[in-house]
């Protein structure tokens, strides 16, 4: 499948919905428990979503449309979303993530967006070029990622209680961090 | 965490919502592929959780229940709902389960299950004796699965659109077939 605007689209516009149904309202024993050191929970990956709003994918693509010299992107902050989710209530993450994501897709759809602006590229500290193209496919792939994150997460709290089936519940054993 | 019937249930309604604003309206490019050969799109793994609301978890919880002498469980049937997926369409499909969880979840709290009842037991071809416990357990982690499973087909349609963010992307390499 290739990149296209109104099907990526289709996607990011429906994230706050899966995720006010999935979380709202839920115990914290579902929404606050991870799979380990390391990792997050259902809470800071919402967070973590906030944060890609307000400085990563529509930023990048108005640093790769705008007429500056330079194109470089401000590296994701991998670390900060932790405080801000202790901080904050998973209903007040959700309503806030559900506005920016409403606003950053109204600017997205009225930026009208050509094929050969898709070819436009930004500046990867660690990539160099990506074109506009990449940056929008990979906003599309990384809320499913963490969505199926956020299920596999959940799943695992039950990862004692399931008994023999674990044999036939691969989200309990087949992710494997490279 | 330990199996709670409240708790368990709380993931166990939401499903319906969740897939219903994750697939309702969406092009088939997204519902309608998977990841290669032999393994299952959105719009089949809607059709399998079907046939688990139909032939699987409640009737195996109503088997323990019961009063009959033989509690084996009928072999859940892993091939069938490839068909059923292909005479359906998605919102058909989203519309049942929806009906047929809705109508389980009530038949589940209306059992009042106590303690001592989910300990009572059926018969697994494969596994032998299990309890009500881990049988609603796994209905519980199979559902997150799935939704899991959903969320990475759809972003491996854009693998090869992501360029060198596939790097980031674990939805896209971590995931391993036993």
């Amino acid at each position: 499948m290739k990149f296209n605007l109104q099907k990526g689209i289709s996607i990011l516009e429906r994230t706050p919905k899966v995720l006010e149904n999935y979380l709202s309202g839920l115990s914290k024993d579902w929404t606050h428990a991870n799979e380990g050191d390391g990792t997050w929970s259902p809470v800071e990956i919402v967070a973590h979503l906030i944060l890609g709003e307000k400085t990563d994918w529509m930023i990048r693509a108005e640093i790769i449309l705008s007429d500056r010299a330079s194109k470089d992107f401000v590296p994701f902050d991998m670390e900060s979303h932790l405080q801000y989710a202790k901080a904050h209530t998973i209903q007040a993450l959700l309503n806030e993530f559900t506005l920016l994501r409403g606003e950053n897709i109204e600017k997205l759809k009225a930026m009208n967006l050509t094929s050969d602006q898709l070819k436009l590229t930004g500046m990867h500290s660690e990539f160099g070029e990506v074109p506009l193209r990449e940056l929008l496919s990979t906003w599309v792939a990384h809320d499913l990622g963490h969505i199926s994150q956020i299920s596999r997460v959940m799943a695992k709290q039950y990862q004692h209680e399931v008994g023999p089936w674990t044999k036939y519940l691969g989200i309990l054993t087949n992710w494997k961090e490279q």
